[in-house]
């Protein structure tokens, strides 16, 4: 089963307090939250109040090695690994942040993406503050650093106040480990417990790879407060559920739970939905492997309908050079993708994935099928069109390259060559997420933005201006 | 699906006359066989009679970039990736081996196990022959060159006669592309068709991937000759198909073609033969991720049992810094697989894999679905136990490590903590695999060596003598 | 000749305005300044308003290639090298620093240190600011950035009257190119023309390499203004010489002119003093290669002795691995130098250096020379002993080490095990600097600092608390 | 002092046996070996019959490490360092070779060029023998291998027999180390006692580096046998001195003695010579460093004429990418060279260089000198013109490139731009090096082949048909 996701987005956020070999741990944890970031890789440890930090571009396990790890010395950590939403793929937009201020030293990491984080920045600035990145997370530093309240956690605070956006957040300071949400708990967030220690998470899959024990998720408007004394929380706003649904539809891992619900799971009764909402006469269900994997079998079986590997995926996918040249067409589905001739060899197939972005590799899969033998081709999508950009934190927002936004249904399945395409309703959908206890944006579907656009997202003209390492 | 095998072994080879892009096309074969060998890689080009060769430790898309893939110019060319049997871990040992002759130039991709070739190397050594690597590719480049026939294809006939053992070869001169699978026929090698030109590779995938169509099999003692006037074949000696029926339970990609029967829907049959053959009451059927997969599949059809991903693989695993502290316990099996505790927990579960080699995996795989809530957890295997060395190109032979060499069933059984352990019987795993036209070799099972031990591997003092690059 | 500095020190930098290649030609001048710092470098460069930024750990030649420079487009453009004087030696210490403010991008070059930067600093985070970086240079941003004033020139010189210690900057804006010196010049900097286009470099070197014309110094308290309508100058403080003397002792390259005074003839000259102050029987006159040799020759010339290549040393000085035995002892030195016996076997040899620092490279070179057969090693040193730290930018602030500090003359002697041993008086030095126009700070001879001591250095404790990429 | 050579050629070699860490004493040796060869380095290492290799690209200081150097166990070892002079650049092509042969293993490395190697060559491939390599060294190892008799020894005796050209030689067999020069001692090899073990190099700064004493050089046609007890010798041909005089002029390092002779005495006896022939009226004698360093100062002490460092070359020169704009002209010799204008303005300035290859970077020099004011630019060169290719290991064979073999003094004068050009007579410089024991090959001078021209070279055409890894 699998989860690496076919748009890559989004960070994935590690706190840890209290056990001996932090920064080990807090590399496991990143190593388990690597699907949700592989453009760098950080971590923050610290000891007696001496901060270490190691950051890098690329990989956990090709940033951080025994030499490195050994050097990061202390019973308490954050890491962080990203892909970048807001500012480029630099590494002076690496996170963890470290930071001096008059309150000390401070760690931070963050998933999400403020809609007035723009606006606060160039408020800044006028006051006198210098920012060395594009990052929101330095925004939040330069709001907590700068605030009246004297102490560092009052500090927090304040700044909570300040900010508006998708934010999931840990911070490390010289006595604290904090883990906070924001008010609509657009990104998640877990606490786990190690022994006398505590964890915090973007999934709980990070949480089984430490050995850590599930305890809750952060609640929205929540901030909680890790120390030695154990972990006290605070609700420093009212909150309201407005989780990302797209964390079900591909975002996480299969494994992980959110919400009190397992995630393939959920894809399952995904497929089930659209299973229960379609009608076409095929002979196969075959999983675009592997993000259609999970609604596939619930396709498959609340339809009685065979699941078959129609499609098998070549596991050691590297940079690979590919010459220009015109005979070496459809070569880069081929890297990736090979079809089962057996399986699909005149039948009518049904194709199962769990989202269309572009729709260039679905374009692709359809036609190698067909090429192969398959006397039909349909195609069905387990999450309905995605039409509208993201202002929370996902890298969608670029409307042109939407297919939905721009194509009818019918002009979908044209422009992909299915023989049918069918997209699960965004009613069957949250029927299907019903048995969590959460809310769910789904401004991507219906343009519904819970808190409003915002200036979120820098302009390009903006991020043209600082480039380089 | 997946292919990623658990023994890391064996080699893949690859060939390709009349097509301008050569070297890239070589590169896209390679990629696709890279699962059969992932410690070095290489491509000999050849143009105008210039032989032109690059190659290096790691994965094909390491060795190769752009840089060097263009400086391989020319029509024909061979390709190798290895994972070593016979001699050590060198880049000196990496092929394909480029040798000058009196007979020409001569490029040749091995991949396989001479039972006679550390014979053959201490008699040409007496004979003054000098050895700069322990491949038994170089054993019969030397017998190439040392015939008293005067052209190359007569001297390579001459060598065939000489050499005992499972190999599959592809050889390139000036004007030729050879094809040579051993008289048993041991390990596997395709024909393909790509417009003017031919291919020749290890697995069918091979040639999906360059767009070739499959022709047929080279057959056991078969040499094909592959030039601008195109193919002509010369059985030079009498075939007796002893295929190698590990390639079916786990060396070859699900999605090639052997003997005419597709690997995944023979593995699926495999696992019908298990569920046959057992009677265990278990409430879930579930994979061990990648390599149990198909046989999990078919197995869960013929019982009429729900198939269901307990475990999930973690796609990124690179080479993980563990470091030797206590608490870290556990931590190898977890960086891998994660359990579903939704889909385990307080059920009757049935595990299922290929095979099992040194029980390790199985034995934490199955404490942890324990500690994660499983009532019982069976274990099903889709092969019979592997008791006997091969001395045909795989690596198994050290028999210390294959724990079905020491234990019984029972024992095994205990030792890997499993409510109940059940092997696929070697009559009912030849029955799976009736409907391929191929004789087998069972030799890992039964003892039954078609051509005898002989002294095919280096013994490790040899293998001391000559270490480094 | 020579000037590879025995104590790896201090910073270079260089600036250029209004020529196309600006990236290019300071990455040669750059590299014209390598000897001022090895461990980073780094280039800002700047078009029509966008900056874009390259550094890296390493030399010039290793953290530029083709790739990156090609990227840096403009006609403007900034770099440094950099060996660290405060800070530790990290990736996020490297210069130039470039940061978004309310007054628009600036990227800021320093070579110097601030002897009331650590109090600034700890103003600045009280008042809310936050520091990504342990270097002065980013003081003297903030202060810019905070300025009430609104124009980023006014700011400018608002920062100027605030900082106190040793600076040379070069600051780059969207419209301008600014070169200042401290009130006391401590380091150099020095202005060129080429064609239309201006350059600023810590060194005359670096405009030979690019073929600038050398028109002046930069003169202490002053700023220039670079720009489209040329150059401006405002003499922002009264300006006092007191010019690091070091760098004619050794930072300096021998074909550098300061002050109107070329560097190697300066040492020629001190060599001269020493050979007027001293009065030793010697047969032959050695130089310790490469920082003995101006010296040397002078002193051979002045006294009528033979100057002889006694030591040869070897070019090829990567990082060697040394293995801990005891028989491999001495090695180190012989890795650079071996002695040519027919030179200095049975005489008097007078070695000559520039300057001892903890005595125990000179302890194994007359150990070597006297095995070979000197009869008699005296050592001659072209400078004062180095007895004070320096606070203004010189890495010799540990006292502990330099062995001047610890012994006295005759003590020294005895431990390097030389026959007798001669400094160059204080006098005797600044007389042999008398053509040149400027002051000295001497303070590392005799304590007298012209600015005080301040807190220029953070303490070592300050250092544990950041240390990383 | 220098002896960075400006054409880069050659090899050096290294033997070691009976000393504990002999693979450390290798590196070293090898290290002060660097000047023979930047382009790869390798070791052999041998313990109790077993033999380790490590070789790669690079200068030795990158290709070991300490990791690799800790694996190379044993008391006895050979090394080499290499510039290619037949084969190309491959790593394939890195010396020593280590084979296995029906005699044992054998380790050579090789310095030299054999006259009659392509013709063995040619001969053993029509023999059945295979090549790896464009190596002459794996034309002796299978002549030995090849060899009729019976123990190794009298193998190799055989061998010396069948070969003609330059050559010294180091092989390691299991119980002995040999080292051989050839009957005309072409290239260098000294003898040295450490201890109670014995060392061989190609320079005896390789000796005086791991601190063994100098024994003596071998003998034109003498073989040296080193084993547990002692150092045997056989004369195995009549050996007449052809010494390589380049070794002399540029190639040796000054620190060296060859025939009793140091290196940097003899070039300033060159030097010397040179004044005594040359009557032009200057006012300073200035050296292109580093070559013409030793020679200048011969030349200013003989003539009484100041010896000044007009030109200062800068240390850090690594790979510098030069965009190809035309404002860049004359960077690459201002990359490596600047004058000091105080010491060539309105002077007569002597260059003095120990040789002129292609003229380019003396044009741009002498070029560079008159821009910054020299009156005017005489130069001298200590050595007779290049007028012949070299067949015994020197890479000056191509001659088109020599401006010697295609034009007059007087037209050399005018290309580079000299006001007067003066080499030194061969009479001359054979006088200067009248001390030495030894006769010389002058043949690049006077086209006196003490043994012919050979096939040594592989034709351009041969070297392409076999290029990579």
């Amino acid at each position: 089963m699998y989860y690496e996701p076919k748009i890559k987005e989004e960070c994935g956020i590690f706190g840890i307090f209290g056990r001996k070999n932090a920064s080990q741990l807090t590399y496991f944890g990143l190593h388990a939250l690597q699907h949700r970031g592989q453009e760098s890789a950080g971590i923050v440890v610290s000891e007696d109040g001496d901060f270490s930090i190691h950051k890098g571009m690329g990989l956990v396990s090709s940033v951080f090695g025994e030499n490195n790890l050994r050097k990061l010395k202390g019973d308490r950590a954050i890491g962080h690994v990203r892909y970048s939403t807001t500012g480029s793929s630099l590494l002076s937009n690496a996170q963890p942040l470290l930071i001096n201020s008059g309150k000390g030293m401070l760690a931070l990491a963050h998933n999400g993406n403020l809609v007035n984080g723009y606006k606060i920045r160039r408020q800044l600035e006028k006051e006198g503050s210098i920012f060395h990145t594009t990052l929101d997370t330095e925004v939040i530093a330069h709001l907590i650093a700068r605030s009246r309240e004297k102490n560092i956690e009052d500090s927090i605070l304040d700044c909570l106040k300040q900010i508006k956006g998708a934010f999931s957040l840990v911070l490390l300071t010289k006595d604290n480990l904090y883990g906070i949400r924001d008010p609509y708990g657009f990104r998640p967030l877990s606490l786990g417990k190690l022994g006398d220690g505590y964890v915090l998470a973007s999934e709980t899959c990070a949480l089984d790879i430490v050995g850590a024990e599930y305890v809750r998720d952060i609640k929205p408007g929540e901030m909680v407060i890790i120390n030695s004394q154990g972990v006290c929380s605070i609700q420093y706003a009212e909150g309201h559920s407005a989780f990302c649904i797209f964390e079900f539809i591909y975002f996480a891992r299969p494994d992980s739970i959110i919400g009190g619900q397992n995630v393939h799971l959920a894809r399952m009764e995904m497929g089930r939905a659209l299973a229960r909402e379609m009608s076409a006469e095929i002979d196969v269900v075959v999983p675009v492997p592997d993000s259609g994997i999970s609604a596939a079998q619930g396709f498959a079986e609340e339809k009685g309908i065979p699941f078959q590997w129609g499609l098998i995926k070549n596991r050691y996918v590297g940079r690979t050079f590919i010459s220009p040249e015109p005979e070496i067409r459809d070569i880069k589905v081929k890297l990736k993708l090979n079809p089962i001739c057996e399986i699909i060899k005149g039948k009518r197939v049904l194709l199962i994935d769990d989202s269309i972005v572009r729709g260039t590799t679905s374009k692709r899969i359809i036609k190698m099928l067909k090429e192969k033998g398959a006397k039909e081709v349909h195609f069905g999508v387990s999450s309905p069109p995605v039409v509208y950009p993201c202002y929370y934190g996902l890298d969608t927002s670029n409307r042109r390259e939407l297919i939905a936004a721009r194509m009818s249904v019918e002009e979908i399945c044209n422009y992909i060559g299915a023989d049918s395409l069918t997209y699960l309703s965004q009613a069957g959908m949250l029927k299907a997420l019903a048995r969590t206890e959460l809310g769910f944006c789904t401004a991507c579907f219906d343009g519904n933005y819970p808190i409003g656009k915002g200036t979120g997202k820098y302009s390009l003209e903006e991020g043209r201006k600082c480039c380089g390492v």
